[in-house]
Protein backbone atom coordinates (compact mmCIF):
# COMPACT_ATOMS: atom_id res chain seq x y z
CA UNK A 1 0.00 0.00 0.00
CA UNK A 2 1.03 3.32 -0.97
CA UNK A 3 1.39 6.37 1.16
CA UNK A 4 -1.11 8.60 -0.20
CA UNK A 5 -3.40 5.69 0.63
CA UNK A 6 -2.69 5.10 3.88
CA UNK A 7 -2.89 9.00 4.12
CA UNK A 8 -6.60 8.49 2.90
CA UNK A 9 -7.40 6.27 5.08
CA UNK A 10 -6.05 7.32 8.44
CA UNK A 11 -6.78 11.28 8.30
CA UNK A 12 -10.11 11.73 8.53
CA UNK A 13 -11.73 14.69 10.24
CA UNK A 14 -14.76 14.93 11.87
CA UNK A 15 -17.90 15.59 10.03
CA UNK A 16 -20.49 16.23 12.95
CA UNK A 17 -19.80 16.80 17.01
CA UNK A 18 -22.56 16.04 19.22
CA UNK A 19 -23.04 16.48 22.27
CA UNK A 20 -19.25 17.26 22.53
CA UNK A 21 -18.58 14.01 20.40
CA UNK A 22 -17.08 13.53 17.28
CA UNK A 23 -18.64 11.61 14.35
CA UNK A 24 -15.62 11.13 11.53
CA UNK A 25 -16.76 7.74 9.56
CA UNK A 26 -18.49 8.62 6.64
CA UNK A 27 -20.08 5.48 6.43
CA UNK A 28 -23.62 4.70 8.93
CA UNK A 29 -24.80 1.56 9.47
CA UNK A 30 -28.08 0.67 10.92
CA UNK A 31 -28.41 -2.55 13.01
CA UNK A 32 -31.85 -2.99 13.60
CA UNK A 33 -31.83 -5.84 10.71
CA UNK A 34 -29.52 -8.38 13.01
CA UNK A 35 -29.96 -10.62 15.81
CA UNK A 36 -27.23 -11.86 15.98
CA UNK A 37 -24.81 -9.26 18.48
CA UNK A 38 -21.57 -10.45 17.33
CA UNK A 39 -22.46 -10.15 13.81
CA UNK A 40 -23.40 -6.66 14.76
CA UNK A 41 -19.44 -6.22 16.29
CA UNK A 42 -17.71 -7.58 13.19
CA UNK A 43 -19.71 -5.21 10.73
CA UNK A 44 -19.26 -1.79 12.56
CA UNK A 45 -15.47 -3.11 12.76
CA UNK A 46 -15.51 -3.58 9.19
CA UNK A 47 -17.38 -0.67 8.58
CA UNK A 48 -15.14 1.48 10.83
CA UNK A 49 -18.35 2.82 12.57
CA UNK A 50 -18.06 5.31 15.03
CA UNK A 51 -22.14 5.57 15.30
CA UNK A 52 -24.08 2.84 17.38
CA UNK A 53 -27.66 3.11 16.77
CA UNK A 54 -29.81 2.17 18.60
CA UNK A 55 -33.71 1.88 18.80
CA UNK A 56 -36.55 1.59 21.61
CA UNK A 57 -40.24 -0.16 19.84
CA UNK A 58 -42.50 1.36 21.76
CA UNK A 59 -44.68 -1.35 20.66
CA UNK A 60 -42.65 -4.23 21.12
CA UNK A 61 -43.77 -5.91 18.11
CA UNK A 62 -41.07 -6.25 16.29
CA UNK A 63 -37.58 -8.16 17.09
CA UNK A 64 -34.21 -5.27 17.25
CA UNK A 65 -31.47 -5.83 19.00
CA UNK A 66 -32.00 -3.29 21.76
CA UNK A 67 -28.93 -1.80 23.94
CA UNK A 68 -29.29 -4.79 27.05
CA UNK A 69 -28.67 -6.97 24.08
CA UNK A 70 -25.46 -5.62 22.38
CA UNK A 71 -23.35 -4.35 26.16
CA UNK A 72 -22.68 -8.15 26.50
CA UNK A 73 -21.33 -8.93 23.30
CA UNK A 74 -19.05 -5.69 22.77
CA UNK A 75 -17.55 -3.01 24.13
CA UNK A 76 -20.04 -0.01 22.76
CA UNK A 77 -17.74 3.10 25.43
CA UNK A 78 -15.80 3.35 22.02
CA UNK A 79 -18.94 4.36 20.22
CA UNK A 80 -21.06 7.64 20.09
CA UNK A 81 -24.82 6.27 20.89
CA UNK A 82 -27.69 7.52 18.81
CA UNK A 83 -31.21 6.60 18.82
CA UNK A 84 -33.36 5.79 16.27
CA UNK A 85 -37.53 6.10 15.80
CA UNK A 86 -37.28 4.30 12.88
CA UNK A 87 -40.38 2.07 14.16
CA UNK A 88 -42.17 5.44 14.18
CA UNK A 89 -45.28 5.75 12.42
CA UNK A 90 -46.92 8.80 13.76
CA UNK A 91 -44.75 12.47 14.66
CA UNK A 92 -46.13 11.45 18.21
CA UNK A 93 -44.42 7.77 18.02
CA UNK A 94 -41.23 9.09 17.25
CA UNK A 95 -41.54 12.27 19.70
CA UNK A 96 -42.38 9.40 22.43
CA UNK A 97 -39.47 7.15 21.46
CA UNK A 98 -37.04 9.84 21.04
CA UNK A 99 -37.73 10.73 24.95
CA UNK A 100 -37.79 6.95 26.32
CA UNK A 101 -34.11 6.93 24.38
CA UNK A 102 -32.92 10.11 26.48
CA UNK A 103 -34.61 8.94 29.76
CA UNK A 104 -33.51 5.63 29.31
CA UNK A 105 -29.69 5.76 27.66
CA UNK A 106 -29.30 9.64 28.41
CA UNK A 107 -29.06 9.96 24.09
CA UNK A 108 -29.46 13.06 22.73
CA UNK A 109 -28.50 12.24 19.24
CA UNK A 110 -32.11 11.03 17.15
CA UNK A 111 -31.96 9.57 13.67
CA UNK A 112 -35.87 10.88 12.84
CA UNK A 113 -37.63 8.89 11.06
CA UNK A 114 -41.67 8.89 10.49
CA UNK A 115 -42.57 6.24 7.88
CA UNK A 116 -45.86 6.26 6.46
CA UNK A 117 -48.15 2.77 5.78
CA UNK A 118 -45.66 2.35 2.17
CA UNK A 119 -42.68 2.42 4.56
CA UNK A 120 -41.68 5.82 3.05
CA UNK A 121 -40.47 8.98 4.88
CA UNK A 122 -44.08 10.85 6.09
CA UNK A 123 -42.46 14.22 5.56
CA UNK A 124 -44.71 16.54 7.04
CA UNK A 125 -44.95 13.93 10.21
CA UNK A 126 -41.33 14.37 10.32
CA UNK A 127 -41.00 18.17 10.39
CA UNK A 128 -43.80 17.65 13.22
CA UNK A 129 -41.48 15.75 15.24
CA UNK A 130 -38.31 18.00 14.36
CA UNK A 131 -40.24 20.78 15.84
CA UNK A 132 -41.41 19.51 19.16
CA UNK A 133 -37.69 17.32 19.25
CA UNK A 134 -35.45 20.46 18.61
CA UNK A 135 -37.56 22.71 21.16
CA UNK A 136 -36.59 19.77 23.70
CA UNK A 137 -33.05 20.50 22.45
CA UNK A 138 -32.12 16.78 20.89
CA UNK A 139 -29.99 16.73 17.65
CA UNK A 140 -31.29 15.76 15.10
CA UNK A 141 -30.58 13.59 11.65
CA UNK A 142 -34.44 13.89 10.11
CA UNK A 143 -34.97 11.57 7.25
CA UNK A 144 -36.93 12.51 4.22
CA UNK A 145 -37.06 12.49 0.61
CA UNK A 146 -34.76 15.15 -1.47
CA UNK A 147 -37.26 17.54 -1.57
CA UNK A 148 -35.76 21.05 -1.16
CA UNK A 149 -38.34 22.72 0.59
CA UNK A 150 -38.56 20.28 3.08
CA UNK A 151 -34.41 20.47 3.66
CA UNK A 152 -34.64 23.92 4.23
CA UNK A 153 -37.09 23.75 6.50
CA UNK A 154 -35.30 21.35 8.54
CA UNK A 155 -31.89 23.22 8.28
CA UNK A 156 -33.66 26.33 9.80
CA UNK A 157 -35.17 24.38 12.70
CA UNK A 158 -31.69 23.45 13.35
CA UNK A 159 -31.41 19.98 12.28
CA UNK A 160 -27.95 19.10 12.52
CA UNK A 161 -27.74 16.77 9.37
CA UNK A 162 -30.10 16.00 6.67
CA UNK A 163 -30.74 12.28 5.87
CA UNK A 164 -31.94 12.34 1.74
CA UNK A 165 -33.53 9.53 0.60
CA UNK A 166 -31.65 7.90 -2.71
CA UNK A 167 -34.64 5.60 -3.13
CA UNK A 168 -37.29 3.58 -1.23
CA UNK A 169 -35.67 1.37 1.45
CA UNK A 170 -34.15 -2.08 0.55
CA UNK A 171 -34.87 -1.38 -3.40
CA UNK A 172 -31.55 -1.48 -4.52
CA UNK A 173 -31.96 1.25 -7.21
CA UNK A 174 -29.63 3.64 -5.98
CA UNK A 175 -30.11 7.26 -6.52
CA UNK A 176 -32.99 7.83 -8.73
CA UNK A 177 -32.87 11.09 -9.20
CA UNK A 178 -29.34 12.24 -9.07
CA UNK A 179 -30.60 15.75 -10.05
CA UNK A 180 -33.26 16.38 -7.22
CA UNK A 181 -30.27 15.20 -5.24
CA UNK A 182 -27.88 17.54 -6.46
CA UNK A 183 -29.72 20.39 -6.22
CA UNK A 184 -31.25 19.59 -3.05
CA UNK A 185 -27.29 19.16 -1.52
CA UNK A 186 -25.98 22.44 -3.14
CA UNK A 187 -28.43 24.39 -1.28
CA UNK A 188 -27.85 23.34 2.16
CA UNK A 189 -25.12 24.47 4.63
CA UNK A 190 -25.31 21.38 7.03
CA UNK A 191 -24.44 17.80 6.32
CA UNK A 192 -26.32 15.48 4.11
CA UNK A 193 -25.52 11.92 4.41
CA UNK A 194 -27.86 9.51 1.63
CA UNK A 195 -29.93 6.73 2.44
CA UNK A 196 -32.04 4.24 1.37
CA UNK A 197 -32.62 2.44 -1.77
CA UNK A 198 -28.40 1.74 -2.01
CA UNK A 199 -27.68 -1.68 -3.65
CA UNK A 200 -24.29 -1.78 -4.45
CA UNK A 201 -20.40 -0.30 -3.50
CA UNK A 202 -21.06 1.78 -7.12
CA UNK A 203 -24.34 3.95 -5.28
CA UNK A 204 -22.66 4.50 -2.19
CA UNK A 205 -19.08 6.33 -4.38
CA UNK A 206 -22.21 7.76 -6.55
CA UNK A 207 -23.73 9.53 -3.20
CA UNK A 208 -20.56 11.08 -2.29
CA UNK A 209 -19.80 12.20 -6.30
CA UNK A 210 -23.03 13.75 -5.54
CA UNK A 211 -22.06 15.62 -2.66
CA UNK A 212 -22.94 13.25 0.27
CA UNK A 213 -21.48 14.23 3.51
CA UNK A 214 -21.83 10.02 4.87
CA UNK A 215 -23.76 7.30 3.66
CA UNK A 216 -25.71 5.11 5.65
CA UNK A 217 -26.59 1.98 4.78
CA UNK A 218 -29.32 -0.90 6.37
CA UNK A 219 -30.50 -3.92 4.34
CA UNK A 220 -27.48 -4.23 2.06
CA UNK A 221 -25.29 -5.24 4.36
CA UNK A 222 -27.89 -7.19 6.89
CA UNK A 223 -28.19 -9.49 4.01
CA UNK A 224 -25.57 -9.74 2.16
CA UNK A 225 -23.95 -13.13 2.47
CA UNK A 226 -21.15 -11.75 4.53
CA UNK A 227 -22.17 -8.38 5.96
CA UNK A 228 -18.33 -7.63 7.33
CA UNK A 229 -17.17 -7.84 3.45
CA UNK A 230 -19.84 -6.19 2.38
CA UNK A 231 -19.85 -3.37 4.76
CA UNK A 232 -15.81 -3.33 4.33
CA UNK A 233 -16.15 -2.88 0.70
CA UNK A 234 -18.51 0.00 0.93
CA UNK A 235 -15.83 1.51 3.65
CA UNK A 236 -13.70 1.53 0.26
CA UNK A 237 -16.76 2.64 -1.72
CA UNK A 238 -16.83 5.80 0.67
CA UNK A 239 -13.43 6.64 0.00
CA UNK A 240 -13.31 6.38 -3.44
CA UNK A 241 -15.95 8.82 -4.21
CA UNK A 242 -14.34 10.70 -1.46
CA UNK A 243 -11.39 11.34 -2.90
CA UNK A 244 -12.58 11.37 -6.12
CA UNK A 245 -14.01 14.50 -5.81
CA UNK A 246 -11.15 16.15 -4.02
CA UNK A 247 -9.08 14.95 -6.87
CA UNK A 248 -11.08 15.55 -10.10
CA UNK B 1 -7.71 0.13 9.50
CA UNK B 2 -9.03 -3.87 10.33
CA UNK B 3 -7.58 -6.59 9.37
CA UNK B 4 -9.46 -7.51 6.64
CA UNK B 5 -9.08 -4.17 4.75
CA UNK B 6 -5.60 -4.78 4.81
CA UNK B 7 -5.78 -8.63 3.73
CA UNK B 8 -7.95 -7.61 0.58
CA UNK B 9 -5.33 -4.81 -0.04
CA UNK B 10 -2.73 -7.13 -0.42
CA UNK B 11 -4.12 -10.68 -1.42
CA UNK B 12 -4.30 -10.19 -4.69
CA UNK B 13 -3.79 -12.99 -6.93
CA UNK B 14 -2.72 -13.16 -10.85
CA UNK B 15 -5.66 -12.85 -13.16
CA UNK B 16 -3.55 -13.02 -16.22
CA UNK B 17 -0.33 -14.61 -17.31
CA UNK B 18 1.67 -13.28 -20.66
CA UNK B 19 4.99 -14.49 -21.49
CA UNK B 20 5.62 -15.95 -17.96
CA UNK B 21 4.74 -12.70 -16.43
CA UNK B 22 1.37 -11.86 -14.14
CA UNK B 23 -0.85 -9.12 -14.10
CA UNK B 24 -1.97 -8.58 -10.52
CA UNK B 25 -3.53 -5.26 -10.34
CA UNK B 26 -6.95 -4.59 -11.71
CA UNK B 27 -7.11 -0.77 -12.24
CA UNK B 28 -5.00 -0.64 -15.65
CA UNK B 29 -4.04 2.99 -16.40
CA UNK B 30 -2.75 4.42 -20.05
CA UNK B 31 -0.10 7.08 -20.41
CA UNK B 32 -0.21 8.14 -23.87
CA UNK B 33 -1.79 11.40 -22.41
CA UNK B 34 1.17 12.43 -20.18
CA UNK B 35 3.86 14.67 -21.04
CA UNK B 36 6.08 14.33 -17.52
CA UNK B 37 7.62 11.14 -16.47
CA UNK B 38 7.34 11.94 -12.80
CA UNK B 39 3.58 12.08 -13.22
CA UNK B 40 3.54 9.01 -15.38
CA UNK B 41 6.04 7.42 -12.05
CA UNK B 42 3.71 8.98 -9.35
CA UNK B 43 -0.46 7.90 -10.72
CA UNK B 44 1.40 4.22 -11.66
CA UNK B 45 2.48 3.89 -7.97
CA UNK B 46 -0.97 5.63 -6.69
CA UNK B 47 -2.67 2.87 -9.00
CA UNK B 48 -0.78 0.32 -7.89
CA UNK B 49 -0.19 -0.94 -11.24
CA UNK B 50 2.12 -3.83 -12.74
CA UNK B 51 1.27 -3.09 -16.58
CA UNK B 52 3.48 -0.32 -17.92
CA UNK B 53 1.93 0.64 -21.39
CA UNK B 54 4.09 1.80 -23.74
CA UNK B 55 3.05 3.19 -27.79
CA UNK B 56 5.49 3.06 -30.94
CA UNK B 57 4.09 5.61 -33.17
CA UNK B 58 4.59 5.24 -36.95
CA UNK B 59 3.74 8.36 -38.22
CA UNK B 60 5.41 10.65 -35.44
CA UNK B 61 2.76 12.98 -35.40
CA UNK B 62 1.47 13.20 -31.78
CA UNK B 63 3.30 13.56 -28.34
CA UNK B 64 3.62 10.60 -26.52
CA UNK B 65 6.02 9.72 -24.05
CA UNK B 66 7.88 6.55 -25.36
CA UNK B 67 9.82 4.55 -23.43
CA UNK B 68 13.27 6.32 -24.02
CA UNK B 69 11.51 9.33 -22.08
CA UNK B 70 10.12 7.35 -19.27
CA UNK B 71 13.30 5.30 -18.48
CA UNK B 72 15.36 8.05 -17.26
CA UNK B 73 12.43 8.86 -14.64
CA UNK B 74 11.95 5.70 -12.79
CA UNK B 75 12.88 1.87 -12.67
CA UNK B 76 10.48 0.15 -15.32
CA UNK B 77 11.99 -3.25 -14.55
CA UNK B 78 9.36 -3.79 -12.20
CA UNK B 79 6.35 -3.91 -14.43
CA UNK B 80 5.30 -5.96 -16.61
CA UNK B 81 5.71 -3.80 -20.51
CA UNK B 82 3.10 -3.73 -23.04
CA UNK B 83 2.44 -1.88 -25.96
CA UNK B 84 -0.84 -0.25 -27.61
CA UNK B 85 -1.50 0.36 -30.86
CA UNK B 86 -3.99 3.35 -29.82
CA UNK B 87 -2.97 5.62 -32.79
CA UNK B 88 -3.29 2.71 -35.19
CA UNK B 89 -6.47 3.97 -37.68
CA UNK B 90 -6.13 0.46 -39.83
CA UNK B 91 -5.80 -3.21 -39.57
CA UNK B 92 -2.39 -2.43 -41.06
CA UNK B 93 -1.35 0.15 -39.29
CA UNK B 94 -1.98 -1.78 -36.17
CA UNK B 95 -0.02 -4.90 -36.72
CA UNK B 96 3.03 -2.84 -37.90
CA UNK B 97 3.35 -0.78 -34.91
CA UNK B 98 2.63 -4.08 -32.83
CA UNK B 99 5.73 -5.74 -34.79
CA UNK B 100 7.45 -2.82 -34.22
CA UNK B 101 7.18 -2.84 -30.88
CA UNK B 102 7.88 -6.38 -30.21
CA UNK B 103 11.39 -5.86 -32.70
CA UNK B 104 12.56 -2.76 -30.64
CA UNK B 105 11.69 -3.79 -27.26
CA UNK B 106 10.60 -7.00 -27.11
CA UNK B 107 6.99 -6.68 -26.49
CA UNK B 108 4.58 -9.09 -27.09
CA UNK B 109 1.48 -8.18 -25.12
CA UNK B 110 -0.28 -5.70 -26.88
CA UNK B 111 -3.08 -3.50 -26.10
CA UNK B 112 -4.59 -3.62 -29.75
CA UNK B 113 -6.78 -0.89 -30.47
CA UNK B 114 -7.78 -0.15 -34.27
CA UNK B 115 -9.89 3.04 -34.21
CA UNK B 116 -11.91 4.74 -36.92
CA UNK B 117 -12.41 8.27 -37.74
CA UNK B 118 -14.85 9.07 -34.81
CA UNK B 119 -12.65 8.04 -32.00
CA UNK B 120 -14.49 4.65 -31.72
CA UNK B 121 -13.36 1.29 -32.45
CA UNK B 122 -13.13 -0.21 -36.04
CA UNK B 123 -14.42 -3.43 -35.04
CA UNK B 124 -13.64 -5.51 -38.36
CA UNK B 125 -10.35 -3.56 -38.67
CA UNK B 126 -9.72 -4.69 -35.06
CA UNK B 127 -10.45 -8.91 -35.81
CA UNK B 128 -8.22 -8.22 -38.84
CA UNK B 129 -5.45 -7.54 -36.80
CA UNK B 130 -5.84 -9.59 -34.23
CA UNK B 131 -6.07 -12.81 -37.08
CA UNK B 132 -3.25 -11.60 -38.13
CA UNK B 133 -1.34 -10.66 -34.91
CA UNK B 134 -2.21 -13.99 -32.91
CA UNK B 135 -0.87 -15.94 -35.92
CA UNK B 136 2.25 -13.85 -34.79
CA UNK B 137 2.01 -15.49 -31.31
CA UNK B 138 1.36 -12.22 -29.71
CA UNK B 139 -0.47 -11.96 -26.14
CA UNK B 140 -3.61 -9.72 -27.23
CA UNK B 141 -5.94 -7.55 -25.77
CA UNK B 142 -8.34 -6.22 -27.95
CA UNK B 143 -10.68 -3.41 -27.53
CA UNK B 144 -14.30 -3.59 -28.99
CA UNK B 145 -18.19 -2.10 -28.32
CA UNK B 146 -19.93 -4.77 -26.13
CA UNK B 147 -20.77 -6.56 -29.35
CA UNK B 148 -21.48 -10.73 -28.20
CA UNK B 149 -20.47 -11.77 -31.56
CA UNK B 150 -17.06 -9.95 -32.20
CA UNK B 151 -16.24 -10.67 -28.12
CA UNK B 152 -17.09 -14.37 -28.74
CA UNK B 153 -14.54 -14.25 -32.33
CA UNK B 154 -12.05 -12.69 -30.60
CA UNK B 155 -11.80 -15.52 -27.85
CA UNK B 156 -11.71 -17.79 -30.37
CA UNK B 157 -8.75 -15.97 -32.25
CA UNK B 158 -6.92 -17.10 -28.91
CA UNK B 159 -7.10 -13.43 -27.35
CA UNK B 160 -6.05 -13.46 -24.09
CA UNK B 161 -8.70 -11.17 -22.88
CA UNK B 162 -11.12 -8.81 -24.06
CA UNK B 163 -11.40 -5.18 -23.35
CA UNK B 164 -14.72 -4.11 -23.78
CA UNK B 165 -16.10 -0.10 -24.26
CA UNK B 166 -18.12 1.28 -21.73
CA UNK B 167 -19.03 4.84 -23.57
CA UNK B 168 -16.56 7.09 -26.13
CA UNK B 169 -13.11 7.05 -25.38
CA UNK B 170 -13.24 10.67 -23.03
CA UNK B 171 -17.07 10.73 -22.49
CA UNK B 172 -17.06 10.25 -18.75
CA UNK B 173 -20.57 9.28 -19.50
CA UNK B 174 -19.79 5.75 -17.74
CA UNK B 175 -21.66 2.26 -19.08
CA UNK B 176 -23.66 3.52 -21.59
CA UNK B 177 -25.28 -0.11 -21.77
CA UNK B 178 -25.22 -2.72 -18.56
CA UNK B 179 -27.37 -4.82 -20.25
CA UNK B 180 -25.50 -5.43 -23.03
CA UNK B 181 -22.27 -5.17 -20.80
CA UNK B 182 -23.72 -8.12 -18.67
CA UNK B 183 -24.41 -10.43 -21.96
CA UNK B 184 -20.90 -10.20 -23.29
CA UNK B 185 -19.41 -10.42 -19.98
CA UNK B 186 -21.61 -13.70 -19.59
CA UNK B 187 -20.70 -15.55 -22.21
CA UNK B 188 -16.73 -15.19 -22.21
CA UNK B 189 -14.59 -17.19 -20.31
CA UNK B 190 -11.86 -15.09 -21.09
CA UNK B 191 -10.98 -12.08 -18.80
CA UNK B 192 -13.06 -8.77 -19.70
CA UNK B 193 -11.59 -5.07 -19.01
CA UNK B 194 -13.72 -2.73 -19.26
CA UNK B 195 -12.74 0.53 -20.42
CA UNK B 196 -13.52 3.92 -22.11
CA UNK B 197 -15.73 6.71 -21.06
CA UNK B 198 -14.94 6.46 -17.09
CA UNK B 199 -16.01 9.64 -15.16
CA UNK B 200 -15.66 8.32 -12.16
CA UNK B 201 -14.88 6.09 -8.88
CA UNK B 202 -18.76 5.06 -8.98
CA UNK B 203 -18.16 3.94 -12.54
CA UNK B 204 -15.30 1.90 -11.88
CA UNK B 205 -16.90 0.16 -8.91
CA UNK B 206 -19.95 -0.52 -11.08
CA UNK B 207 -17.79 -2.20 -13.98
CA UNK B 208 -16.34 -4.88 -11.33
CA UNK B 209 -20.08 -5.06 -10.01
CA UNK B 210 -21.00 -6.05 -13.70
CA UNK B 211 -18.38 -9.17 -13.76
CA UNK B 212 -15.02 -7.44 -15.18
CA UNK B 213 -11.94 -8.74 -14.22
CA UNK B 214 -9.98 -5.19 -14.54
CA UNK B 215 -10.91 -1.72 -15.50
CA UNK B 216 -8.70 0.46 -17.95
CA UNK B 217 -9.18 4.58 -16.77
CA UNK B 218 -6.99 6.95 -18.65
CA UNK B 219 -8.53 10.36 -19.73
CA UNK B 220 -10.04 11.05 -16.16
CA UNK B 221 -6.52 10.41 -14.22
CA UNK B 222 -4.56 12.34 -16.83
CA UNK B 223 -6.64 15.15 -16.93
CA UNK B 224 -7.76 15.60 -13.17
CA UNK B 225 -6.06 18.25 -10.99
CA UNK B 226 -4.61 15.66 -8.89
CA UNK B 227 -3.85 12.81 -10.76
CA UNK B 228 -2.40 10.46 -8.49
CA UNK B 229 -5.20 11.50 -6.18
CA UNK B 230 -7.91 10.09 -8.91
CA UNK B 231 -5.65 7.16 -9.19
CA UNK B 232 -5.56 5.95 -5.70
CA UNK B 233 -9.60 6.61 -5.65
CA UNK B 234 -10.09 4.58 -8.74
CA UNK B 235 -7.51 2.26 -6.63
CA UNK B 236 -10.54 2.24 -3.87
CA UNK B 237 -13.22 1.87 -6.52
CA UNK B 238 -11.99 -1.27 -7.30
CA UNK B 239 -11.68 -3.06 -4.17
CA UNK B 240 -15.14 -1.68 -3.22
CA UNK B 241 -16.67 -3.18 -6.26
CA UNK B 242 -14.74 -6.39 -6.50
CA UNK B 243 -14.96 -7.42 -2.57
CA UNK B 244 -19.35 -6.05 -3.00
CA UNK B 245 -19.48 -8.70 -5.65
CA UNK B 246 -17.60 -11.23 -3.35
CA UNK B 247 -19.84 -11.01 -0.50
CA UNK B 248 -23.09 -9.60 -1.71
Amino acid sequence: MNTSMRDCLTDVKPWLMAGGQSIRSRLLVGIEQYADPELVRAVLEAADADLFIITYDLQNTRSSLLLSDIDQAFDIDKYVLAGTTSFAVSADMAVKTARQLRDRFGINLIKLDVRDAANMPDTAATVDAAIELARDGFVLLPFIPPDRQTARRLEDLGCAAIRLMASPVGSYLGISDPDAMLRCIEQLTVPVIIEGGIGSPAHVAHAMELGATAVLVNTLIARAADPAGMATALRYAVLAGDLGVRSR
